[in-house]
């Protein structure tokens, strides 16, 4: 009973290191070198080439090798009886939250600016933010939403959220619904993006909506490419009516080597890296499911599709 | 009665406005172009030029620019009878923790490294480390170590604490005096500095030191540049035995354009703005001293030399 590793952008070894550590009886396999496909019927997926699965014909489980699924069950290929399983790590939620923290702090505290002169070797301080003056928006407020507004209200920011159905957050003043998405942008200093990817929300973050934002103000992205107009972006910071955007999210993955977001020295990038899912800390479930699987026992984290 | 500038290295124009914006009528210079130095009973000082006060026969109170006056009292044209008061400004502690907690998450976060592979165009994830699973060593636990230790913890930052004499923080385990320093060095991913400079702590950043944090460990300096020997940064640092510096205090300031410090990978430089005095903020403590000396009343936060 084969279990395939399907992720064509992300390096196998560390996953396969951390299964084979605590089961390693597994027989494990990594795409595109995983022989007959008829033999496998347990696939981790990452990024996988699209219609793939109609060449594993006895697949019964696909696990998703993070929280996100939304890539994942758009493949059509995907045949009807078999199930979804997905990672549930906290630390994927501590993670998300020590990203923002730190994107935020470095909007307080002008690194990224900072960061610039150096490379003029130019000295010249500049009159700081005060964290407790700054106001973060935090767009969606699901469980990751809700944990990254609390912590950045704990650390002392004036904290707005926003989302499409009315929420509760204490000491977060929370906006709902697309109608007063205008006041929660004209106050929000720093805007992070953490909503999911419905076809409503995609391209939300565009030249009519960020434009709304402070002058000044900064953007944060680290749940989905799909909801940054990228063009929309560049002009609001050209025209130096945003003053800088750490990204960590973006239409097409990886980043291609022309695309102008490398070069923009008011853009910040990193690899989708925010929430990072470790193959040690979620090796158990994945395991565990492969064993559930060959003594037909009920799965764990399995997707409502 | 004339107050003088004498703040070389400083713009004095915010300091001007702010002090004027509060007291129109009050005699404002700012050196050289101060007139008849006779006329200066209370300077306002940063950075001055050593063996000036020679030159201001009536000189009656120096006021620092800043919370240190370490810099200052070193000149020894100073004459006796002359008082020197300095800033007190809550801000400045909560901005150095903003900024020791800025450069902490960077560490956890990566930002640095995520910088130089954006210069490279290169998307390549790297695993992250988890805040709790990070010890910070906070080296100076004076009023300002003190706060940002117990801020570092309540984010969820190990937290070790080391000073000459024995201290106590809740929720820090500290150490005491050189001989505990190796046990306090070999714990602390993250050193970072906050001492003050007695003759007692010049160079004891060195490669004795430094060379004894774990490997990989990142160093934060933030309180005097005459802490650390640079020489042995850069050894250590392109070694790869230390993984990185964030460094907001230099021996020369400000740094000099062919310093290897600006063009080194791993190195991040602030201009020594950690703390810093914002002149609105502190305006009326400099306004209400300059009327004291007038009306002869006793001085606020004069400093005891």
């Amino acid at each position: 009973m084969v279990l395939s590793l399907i992720c064509p952008t992300k390096d196998a070894t560390p996953w396969v290191a951390a299964i084979q550590a605590i089961a390693p009886e597994l027989d494990l396999r990594v795409w595109p070198d995983d022989g007959d496909r008829a033999d496998v019927p347990i696939a981790l997926v990452w990024a996988q080439p699209q219609g793939i699965f109609a060449q594993y014909p006895n697949l019964r489980v696909i696990s998703s090798m993070g929280a996100g699924v939304d890539n994942l069950l758009k493949d059509s290929s995907i045949p009807n009886p078999v199930a979804v399983v997905r990672i549930v790590d906290p630390r994927l939620v501590s993670q998300m939250g020590d990203y923002i923290l730190a994107a935020a702090l470095n909007y307080v505290r002008q690194f990224p600016v900072y960061g610039r002169q150096q490379q003029q070797r130019r000295w010249q301080p500049l009159q700081p933010h005060n964290l407790d003056d700054v106001t973060v928006g935090v767009m969606g407020l699901g469980q990751i939403g809700r944990a990254v507004a609390t912590r950045l209200e704990r650390l002392g920011f004036r904290v707005l959220g926003w989302s499409r159905r009315p929420k509760s957050i204490a000491g977060v003043h929370t906006f709902a619904d697309w109608p007063q998405l205008a006041d929660f942008l004209a106050a929000s200093q720093v805007l992070v993006c953490l909503l999911p990817l419905p076809p409503a929300t995609e391209n939300c973050l565009s030249g009519d909506t960020l434009g709304q934002l402070p002058p000044g103000a900064n953007v944060i992205t680290a749940a989905r490419g799909q909801h940054l107009v990228e063009a929309d972006l560049l002009s609001l910071l050209d025209s130096n009516r945003l003053a800088g955007a750490c990204l960590d999210v973006f239409r097409q993955e990886p980043l291609p080597p022309d695309h102008p977001f490398w070069t923009h020295p008011k853009i910040r990038i990193t690899p989708h890296i925010a929430s990072l899912t470790a193959p040690g800390a979620v090796a158990p479930q994945i395991v565990d499911n492969y064993q559930r699987l060959a003594a037909g026992q009920s799965l764990l984290n399995q997707v409502n599709r």
